[in-house]
């Protein structure tokens, strides 16, 4: 480790390093984003392993160590630099190098693991979420390392490929690796900015649980003309118990659903209003009105601060061209909620098979697979962290950074807080409106050398703070 | 035409004949039934001309003169025998050699184009539905063509290759041939005996209004996290719009739906009640318990003499193994109702858009589409007709016959009695539970003879009767 004979020529500072470099940077992302590291597909298994080996070798050329831990799931790739010091921070940096599956295909204006820049927008999946955005973290590590030649934290890099099947694996892992692991704070960027140039630090994300819900009817598709009438129709019941989850008023309909919810402070919920957060623009961005969910909360209250129901996929009988006169056998829908502290995923998925067996029509079976959950999440932030993070983002941006809470969920972060009893610090650079989970991803082509600049930076501003906890 | 040297070396009965080449006849029809004609899928626009081909040869083969008319759709196929004389009657025999989409292909137990006799069924699609009843009809003219040499009845077989797409061609076909096609009785074998060995004639068919309806929601699939809260989510939406076309009670809640039912006469349903229908029976053979519908009708009344919904295909955002957390842009589903007299098509397509439109949520747009509609029918046979057609069975199955209803929609049948002014009589020779329109469709082996021979003897019996009408 340490210096080379070339950086030994010329030591150039991270934030020069960084702007000597960002061409070779994006090339290299491009490189990363290439590989359909699908984590839920099992024909993707072999893509997978082999962004993990990506993964190794670019921490390596950074000049971490690495290593690769193959786990039953997808593997999971650690790097390493502690020569900073044992008076200095140990910083953990967590993220994930698997992606969502990319169908529908025909949406996407250019090929999902084929990336490519226009206007100012890096389009690919995995883009945002969060190839693209764990990556920064690497080059940060790489500009002090390639740079000056040390980096003024000790470094973790902890890297999974299943956060989008539930992280099976990690809690395992981060466990029996709890004292390697130990750390003053964890870093992790999979989240959005509130807007374009307006920093924020997140200090909140729901929770997450997803089922998948199947109704059998008759034994095989039965013929609707035949059959129908005294035959429970299992795509009929399967849609009444769905619409049974949610009342007219846009609430969820399941007896003691909200019991567990601890309202936002009254200031923080009013803070929410200064944020520069248009209704009109979301909903020109998503081509629809925003008349979903309680009415009595705002648009951001809804995204944030209040749970959710929603039908992720439905599946029955016939649904090619044309008409056919079946009477389907079975019917399945993929049935999601996304929680708010203090409700728990395990909480929810009692009330929710009560609630099915209560409204269940009669004549048909109804099977229940809670197929992954995840906490919500309140940030734990102390001043220190937070100021540290202030000025980072201050020192690129030009602007004081807000807190925003986030709708999506990262189960992991409440485990990685519980495991390593460190706080975690949310601080993501992808814009609203990315297309996560969805066609045509994309990620700012500024927010690379934003996103760098500002990690290299809170590494600096780590150093010098006494004790981060 | 007449008889050939070979015959007139020994004229064998048409029943005579029968029994001689009952083998041939069943290879011809494993033959037919190979041909994938299913008119609804545009990748099998070759194979549907085939069969149209294959069944001119066919008709050919048995004595008649055959034509293939095309059509903007498939074509039809027309067959012709009129030297039985003025003073003999004209029979109109009608059938379809289109089949049903076999999907989903994994629940057959043997391929459904290759078509094989296991215990006493000949499974295959189409072998009851109806290309195997149809060719019954084929083999009852050659039996008295290659047998004595002549047919007792003037003879036309109207053949179309689109019944499953709901027939857009054959009626305007019929008026622009309403001379030529002009008869005394049409014949319809499409419908299946109450029970093994009980000779039924059907009094009555359902109509069917058919509708594709797709609710759309955002311009692109959503981040389920991220989105999820004030987005009207379309797959639960359509739910709500499904749920909602059926009360607690399983009755159809929408407004005037059942306003044009003109229901039985109570005698007749009164009858309904000493056919040897076994609720039992019917639950075992589709696995599950009879509790749909309208609970103060009985299972049959409930299979004949009431209308129904039923959702026959869902279709909307993540289907495939494990979790996607996405909220989807769009869901569909296939929706159709069976009708009953004197409901139409039209007016039910009219109450279902305003429900519909009273029902949808905000924040999504609904999409109705129409796909196909015919009409419910009810029978105008003549004494002197169910007569012929009572001694045509009693001589075959040793059994008088009974009068039932019948679930399934022949939208054609109404409109050949008022194109051609002439009474329908419709004759099958299935078993109820041979999986029309579903994995492993079945047609009883022994009722290849019986069909074939019972069609023979009403052919005889029609031409003893003065006049049909």
């Amino acid at each position: 480790m340490g210096h080379t004979w070339t950086t030994l020529n010329y030591l150039r500072s991270p934030q020069e390093y960084i702007g000597e470099n960002l061409e070779t940077f994006k090339s290299e992302m491009l490189e990363f984003l290439r590989i359909p590291s699908i984590s839920t597909s099992p024909d993707h298994l072999e893509e997978v392993q082999e962004a993990a080996s990506w993964l190794k070798g670019m921490i390596e050329q950074s000049g971490l160590q690495a290593e690769i831990h193959q786990t039953p799931g997808h593997p999971i790739v650690l790097g390493e630099w502690r020569e900073a010091g044992n008076n200095a921070p140990t910083v953990l940096v967590y993220g994930h190098y698997d992606v969502q599956p990319p169908e529908p295909l025909e949406l996407w204006n250019s090929p999902p693991f084929e990336p490519e820049i226009r206007n100012g927008r890096l389009y690919g999946r995995g883009s945002a979420d969060d190839k693209g955005q764990l990556y920064l973290h690497l080059k940060a590590a790489e500009a002090f390392l390639k740079g000056p030649g040390n980096l003024p934290v000790n470094l973790i890099l902890l890297i999974e490929g299943e956060e989008e099947v539930g992280s099976p694996n990690l809690l395992p892992f981060v466990e029996s690796q709890k004292d390697r692991l130990s750390c003053d704070v964890t870093l992790i960027s999979d989240t959005s900015m509130i807007a374009p140039g307006l920093p924020s630090i997140l200090c909140s994300l729901r929770g997450l649980a997803y089922f998948d819900i199947e109704v059998r009817g008759p034994s095989s598709d039965l013929h609707s003309g035949v059959c129908g009438g005294p035959v429970v129709n299992p795509a009929l019941a399967l849609a009444q118990i769905l619409a049974s989850l949610q009342n007219s008023e846009g609430q969820i309909a399941i007896d003691h659903f909200y019991d567990d919810i601890v309202e936002w402070p009254a200031q923080q919920v009013e803070a929410l209003k200064t944020l520069p957060f248009d209704k009109g623009d979301f909903e020109e961005s998503i081509g629809r009105e925003l008349c979903g969910g309680e009415q009595q909360y705002t648009v951001l209250e809804r995204l944030w601060t209040r749970p959710t129901v929603e039908v992720n996929g439905l599946n029955s009988g016939y649904t090619g061209e044309g008409a056919k006169t079946v009477l389907p056998s079975v019917a399945q829908a993929k049935v999601s909620f996304r929680l708010v502290s203090d409700q728990t995923p395990e909480r929810i998925e009692v009330l929710f098979r009560q609630h099915v067996e209560q409204v269940a029509p009669k004549g048909v079976e109804v099977t229940i697979r809670h197929l992954h959950g995840g906490m919500p999440w309140r940030s734990q932030l102390n001043e220190k962290l937070k100021s540290a993070v202030d000025s980072a983002l201050t020192k690129v941006f030009d602007k004081e950074s807000v807190i925003a809470g986030e709708g999506g969920s990262i189960p992991i972060v409440n485990v990685l807080e519980q495991v390593l009893e460190s706080p975690v610090l949310l601080l993501g650079f992808s814009y609203p409106g990315c297309n996560l989970h969805a066609p045509n991803e994309w990620f700012p082509e500024e927010n690379i050398e934003n996103g760098i600049r500002t990690i290299a930076h809170l590494y600096q501003e780590f150093s010098s703070v006494n004790k981060l906890r």
